[in-house]
């Protein structure tokens, strides 16, 4: 029944001893860690069942952005990169949960956290365009996670990376993420 | 893989020779028509493919307001019925896709088409607690549409419905409608 149109994409990232890229880490950032895994593939399309051998399986879409103005897409569009440059030899695969008290709160409210409070279009602004960013929304999907978000970068980025994430999770925002698992990958 | 959280209820719309409702009308209002079925039945859950001798089967899932502010949203939860109601004998399904233009506008833009353009729910509100509503997205899903809406009402609330759907189609907001079906469905 999957009909996405053109500018919705579906994923599976699917763990396993086979895979594109290696894992070099899986850490539980807050709430219950993934199994550990060889490797991982990123494949589009969504894959209707785990595949033999694969200990888990996560799967989400790309979706118009829910709190951006018109202002910040334009600025966010000019900047950031696509995926697969040649030079981005390391990802990070950030999949969040997000509280039911996150959820019950209302559009305006969730974008004065997300935005004005926590600067989350702004921060992430200043580490392009050296780290490429993609969001896949699981939520609708029934998935364990609300959200997965794929990074990657040039090894040389790494530190700036690690900022990155370092400063979201300090924010307000992240106070209402109540799983996160955080895993590192090397394109070798 | 589904796990829903159980503020999220996913829905299938099965068209066919059985079904708790009769189908009165299946009429396209902009696009592609549905083909014709004799019955219809809402169950609770995501098919995972459509059952033998079902022209149609369409499947949503509920989720958090998209453009409701916290006092919007106090008001309407306030006045909104819940489904199953004694009296509500007939229902109407209007499954629609909005167009690719209304997905690329920023979340500002699509909220002040919406409500400062449209007033999509203060209209709505207009007909509470006559008709009952409940929104299902389908778009995340690879749904053929992107939204399925479903209203409950008494026999004696028809006319209302029929001015509530009537002045949304005029709105700004319908003008990035692209395909919708008004199924129209009786309790008996």
């Amino acid at each position: 029944m999957d009909s996405y149109s053109s500018d919705m994409i579906p994923v599976s990232f699917v763990a396993g001893p086979s895979g594109g890229w290696r894992v070099t880490r899986i850490a539980a950032v807050r709430g219950e860690s993934l199994p550990v895994a060889a490797r991982l593939d990123r494949m589009e399309g969504l894959l209707s069942r785990q595949l033999t051998g694969s200990p888990w399986t996560l799967r989400g879409v790309t979706s118009h952005g829910r709190y951006m103005t018109a202002a910040e897409k334009v600025t966010l569009e000019e900047v950031q990169p696509g995926l697969g440059r040649r030079e981005a030899t390391r990802a990070a695969l950030i999949p969040i949960t997000k509280s039911p008290r996150w959820w019950a709160l209302s559009q305006d409210e969730r974008r004065a956290i997300f935005e004005e409070g926590s600067h989350h279009i702004r921060v992430g602004l200043e580490y392009l365009p050296a780290v490429a960013r993609r969001l896949y929304h699981s939520r609708e999907l029934g998935e364990p996670f609300d959200f997965l978000t794929w990074f990657e970068f040039p090894e040389a980025s790494t530190e700036a990376f690690e900022a990155l994430a370092g400063r979201l999770r300090e924010t307000e925002e992240w106070r209402f993420v109540e799983r996160e698992v955080d895993i590192r990958l090397s394109l070798d």
